[in-house]
């Protein structure tokens, strides 16, 4: 039943057995042939490995868990299927695991010097050399740049990145025929293929191009083809692109400035802090091909100083990524991000083996490394196993880090303020528009307690290689619900997203940082601002993480404020889990369901509940995980509350149902949403017993509001009042303000005063 | 702002002075007493606890955390607040946590012979004394049997029962004047409150009555007051009860036969398996005080024998329960159970460490208790921790078992098929009404994979001790949703519950195992058939686990079979966790969203989407907690198959809002549904790899139906064909049956062919 070139491997030992057997004679560190492997496995690594078999406990388990999957995999045999599947299916997933196996052979036959391994990868790839030459275009049609292996010329490209290893590791056990066959039916026109006749796809600043680059890259450095190295450093030198052509995910394809290439996309999506901008999860994915390919270059031309370029940006990066994930390491799922990928991903394996080898051996990066239980198996590996066994590992520190975005870092960006261990944790996106990845959400914002989602962001809609969903890609609720603003956690006006969500409107702009500060752990907090989301409208957001000795945990702060030149309505929704407990205020359920309205991603939420704004403040119970959580909101009878689940106009199950509750405030020009989050209480199914199961807060009041200066007051149940005064113009630090409000005088320097 | 008499403890104490010095220089052992302690903890016991401290860590540990916790009471102070609240509020759970300190401190008092531990339960008992007197009943009306303590008196009792133990604790540390102010002013007032004043509460069989049997008779054996003992053994003689009145859960009052007291609850409501007709979760409650009742029974009055009563029932019950839990140790939610209750309980700390030492031994329990990671600090759980400091423990074994219900064991029961280390766990229901806690559905089923639910039961519609909720007792929705038939994965006929919901009813009955089988490990299998649940219809299912070796996990195969005089519509919901991932039929989802009925529950459910069955077998596929599911059923054009989330008509958030999936096959008199559910695969979001996304069956068909035999035959992608016959009359093992269908011969001993 299915369509396999089983046969082909059988036949290629066959016709090429006389080399083999010349081969199996030669000697492994192959000084004819000059350094190879040289391009992630080293010569000199390969011997200091050699050396240390059985003593590393971390190298050793890592080494054992690649040897089974691939005794296994040889086991079953060489399996080179005619392409024709998307990913999830057959041919697609066969195709990928063998770029893995390739890999995974190569590093075998290299470590264990077995040609087991050695003719494992030769009949693969001649399998492969076999079959290219014969192959059309991929016969599915959905990507702007379709492959030969996979759907996608991407797909393609992470095969090269992977094969090139593999190539590498047995250069030397092949003879020069064998190798001219592989180059000549293989590599070099697949190289071609992926750059030269897809420059739509090679030639971006775009993490799809980074992989096309590194591939080619890292064929060139095997093949030690220097016009090829110099493609993939600098791209395709006049390519002709169409200024407006845009990809399958709407994204733009031609770079502003015409830059392309490895380091161009080194330059441009990475802000100096190392935020990519297209957010974690992507940023996770792109790591690979340009780690790994930093290594090869910095191995094979060390000239080039890769890891120092732009001041030490892939080191910063990722630094950056492992700051962008929760407690239990799984990334924020900002933009287009699938939600549960982390830092135990083998992306990030080897981002924090580089990290600890070629950045100056942070020992803390080996506490991440030990929670992986797995290194790479190169002289990366080797070095974070070594440290380990030598007991070098400390804590690896999670802290408070504000990331600017843009390539200077002058596009806005990411603030995270984190209380105790993790124990709240609070991401600020004010950031770019994040290129065809990003979200319509300016100023959104997320919350964890430890590893779980107290207010979510939805993530992206899609079930990556799950072939049932839509073949495993971009699933058309991505675009009508996951990127519009009413999916997130922030202002929307008059049910319209930022932007209008226009890609070509969001790109030109990027919120702006109006503060940030965490020198008191009792107070950290940080204040954005967007003045193009909406044209006529302002909006600015100030959120603090703050520490009462009078609550047994740290609580949110959120203040929205919004003036426009037109009365307009405002909705503030906030994506809770659970099960609501109790509210303050009336709420109607009503007998049929509608939607929240007819586009913009309002289409997709169902209005469960209606209720009226409690006269001063009102406040909502849920319960999740066993906790308890409450939003206190300042509210009037004008405003409606409501309650909303995800899930409508979805006819084929692609949305998750989770709930939502919204503030809305209609017709109005210029208005103050204070809200204080709350994890308040638990409960134990086991003792049932309730603990703090209602809410410290009374009252949360907006006091005072001017172009200068918003002034909140929150009061707790024992009645002791805090104050928050946001200066809305003058974020300097060494301002000196004073401000009298309901005759009472307050002075204080800087940006903001909390008491 | 609250309301304590926290002073009266000092009152007493300044009062009290004289006999406190005089207590001081006592002799522990207090012979002119004779033999206090002697309930629970023992004086032979005390002596063996002190010479073994600080040499079992698990006993050790369970110490200081009493310790710690109590300490941290003393510091507190003692607060005896006037009743006010219901459960959730602060008076009620301010007694509750003192009841439970009463009994620590006492034990603490014995083990550390430290004195602030008896003058801290010297004092708050004198503190309830004085306040004992004054008490009206208390304010909250809303059961039928109020207490004075507690808004009722089933809470009084929890309190006497732990009180009991403190009291008999610090006996011998007491003076005589002081004993006979305690024993006058609160203990015989309190123990006739509950019982003579109560016999609506007292005299019934029910876990409430337990309570209150154990509450008086553990008071009367420190009293050594041997009419309080056998009106708890035996029940108050002549109390006048109506023969119509109920609870307010609706349940009866008055037992059939007039029996009352602590041995009729042990006699009826147990099968002779062990399993208590309320379910797991109320035998978990209820166990704490049989158990502990029993044990203080076995040490004061030994000749009762009352662990080998109805042949050691309650040995056999302890047993049962443990059954009665998944991988996680969490109690299957039978009829009214609050999810999560598990033997990390405190009553099953005491169940496990009861059941070893007066039940022999058995060493799989001490692996429980290693899980608990806890003892009693009594005789029993010294014994506990003593065995697993030698090494004793061994693995318990969680097993298929077939439980039967009924104080005779001939009223149905409750089988649980597992596979593996509880890889997959079924447990199907066949048995009695339950009492007041029972739930309208004969024949459901739920299924586990491990600790996650895969097809759940709904449990309760309460949240127990959460204040905001209904005081924390049961909510309206607990009847209009969660005792519905179409709340549970069985038939429904006409949108109507079984008995039409009629507790009156429903009591008379139970349904009737068919067959049990689980002599081949590839195939276990259980039958029951239920004739009363709808005038004129008979519902009999079959319920299979196999074992394959084409597949990787074990699947479920249900054959339903209905036949009535009349045609109905059936409705066969299945509740599904998590997303929908594809389906081979036709769906249609509406702009809005109507409930799916009027009553019954189907008010409460919304309907999502309606699809038509496909013509063969209709497949549907979900994902949940990253493993694949998919559910195959036969059926035709005719049949409609309804996505529905629970929700509807729920003005105050007490439901969950859950999703189910439904096949309803309309004017139908005799009718089989057969549906195979597989977990068949799993996803991975960090490697995005999925493995056997779709299902392993292509086909599932009824090809033979009469009222002697059904044949099924399962048709998997392979195009491998596998046939189930299940004698509909017959369920001898001896019989031998032939069959020809589709001119293919059947011949087989019994009441099942499978192959």
């Amino acid at each position: 039943m299915r369509n396999y070139i089983v046969l082909l491997a059988l036949l290629n030992v066959l016709f090429l057995s006389c080399n083999a057997n010349q081969n199996d004679s030669k000697d492994l560190s192959g000084n004819e042939n000059d350094g190879h492997p040289k391009l992630i496995l080293t010569k000199k690594g390969v011997e200091e490995i050699r050396s240390h078999l059985g003593k590393l406990p971390l190298f050793d388990a890592s080494l054992e868990k690649v040897k089974q999957e691939v005794d296994q995999e040889i086991e079953l045999g060489i399996q080179v299927p005619i392409p024709k599947d998307y990913s999830g299916g057959y041919t697609h997933e066969r195709h990928k695991r063998n770029f893995l196996m390739l890999q995974k052979a190569g590093v075998l036959y290299q470590i264990l010097q077995n040609d087991k391994y050695g003719n494992y990868v030769k009949d693969m790839l001649i399998a492969y050399a076999k079959m290219y030459p014969t192959l059309p275009i991929h016969p599915k049609p959905r990507s702007y740049a379709r492959g030969k292996l996979f759907w996608q010329c991407l797909n393609d490209s992470n095969w090269l990145v992977y094969a090139s290893q593999g190539y590498d590791c047995i250069y030397n056990f092949l003879s020069e025929e064998e190798r001219s066959v592989l180059e000549n039916d293989l590599f070099k026109p697949f190289a071609d293929y992926i750059s030269i006749q897809n420059p739509q796809f090679f030639n971006r600043v775009h993490n799809h191009s980074t992989w096309g680059n590194a591939a080619v890259g890292m064929i060139a450095l095997v093949m030690n083809d220097d016009a090829l190295l110099d493609r993939a450093l600098y791209g395709i030198k006049n390519a002709a692109l169409a200024s407006n052509a845009k990809d399958n995910d709407g994204g733009f394809i031609k770079n502003k400035e015409g830059k392309a290439g490895y380091f161009a996309n080194l330059e441009e999506p990475f802000s100096p802090d190392g935020y990519y901008t297209e957010g974690p999860y992507y940023q996770r994915y792109a790591m690979y091909p340009f780690l790994i390919f930093a290594e090869a270059l910095q191995n094979v031309k060390p000239e080039y100083e890769v890891f120092k370029f732009k001041n030490n940006v892939l080191l910063n990066s990722i630094d950056a990524l492992l700051q962008l994930t929760d407690a239990d390491g799984e990334f924020f799922p900002i933009n287009d991000g699938q939600k549960g990928m982390s830092y135990y991903s083998r992306e990030l394996v080897t981002a924090v083996d580089v990290a600890y080898t070629y950045g100056g051996n942070n020992s803390g990066l080996l506490s991440i490394a030990k929670k992986q239980q797995k290194v790479t198996l190169d002289d990366a590996g080797l070095a974070v196993a070594l440290a380990i066994k030598e007991g070098k590992a400390t804590p690896f520190e999670k802290k408070s880090v504000n990331l600017s975005d843009g390539s200077k870092g002058d596009e806005g960006g990411i603030g995270i303020l984190r209380y105790g261990e993790e124990d709240l944790t609070l991401v600020f996106k004010y950031a770019a528009q994040g290129l065809s990845h990003g979200h319509y959400d300016k100023l959104s914002f997320s919350l964890f307690e430890k590893g779980e989602e107290v207010l979510q962001d939805y993530g992206l809609a899609r079930y990556v290689n799950v072939e049932q969903k839509g073949g495993g890609n971009y699933l058309k609720e991505n675009k009508t619900w996951a990127k519009q603003t009413i999916a997130h956690n922030t202002i929307v006006e008059d049910e319209t997203s930022h932007f209008n969500g226009k890609y070509e409107v969001g790109s030109k702009h990027h919120s702006e940082l109006h503060f940030y500060n965490i020198d008191n752990s009792d107070i950290q907090i940080i204040s954005g601002k967007e003045n193009n989301a909406y044209p006529g409208s302002k909006i600015h957001r100030t959120l603090a993480v703050i520490k009462d000795k009078e609550y047994t945990k740290p609580y949110v702060l959120d203040v929205f404020r919004v003036t426009s030149d037109q009365p307009h309505q405002f909705d503030l929704p906030y994506y809770y889990f659970g099960q609501p407990i109790s509210m303050n205020f009336d709420v109607n359920t009503s007998s049929t369901l509608q939607t929240l309205g007819s586009k913009n991603g309002y289409q997709h939420l169902w209005l469960e509940a209606t209720g009226l704004g409690a006269t001063k403040t009102s406040q909502f119970t849920w319960l999740n995980n066993n906790k308890f959580y409450t939003i206190s909101s300042n509210t009037s009878k004008q405003d409606e509350l409501l309650f909303t689940r995800i899930g409508a106009n979805d006819p084929n199950f692609n949305l998750r149902n989770d709930p939502g509750f919204i503030i809305r405030r209609k017709n109005v020009k210029q208005t103050v949403f204070a809200s204080v989050i709350e994890s308040h209480g638990t409960y134990s199914p086991v003792s049932e017993f309730s603990v703090n199961a209602t809410s410290n807060i009374k009252e949360v009041r907006v006091i005072y509001d001017t172009e200068e200066y918003t002034v909140v007051q929150i009061t707790n149940v024992e009645n002791e009042v805090k104050t928050l005064i946001i200066s809305n113009r003058d974020a300097n630090n060494q301002t000196k303000h004073s401000l009298k409000v309901n005759n009472k005088e307050f002075s204080w320097v800087g940006p903001f005063y909390f008491k």
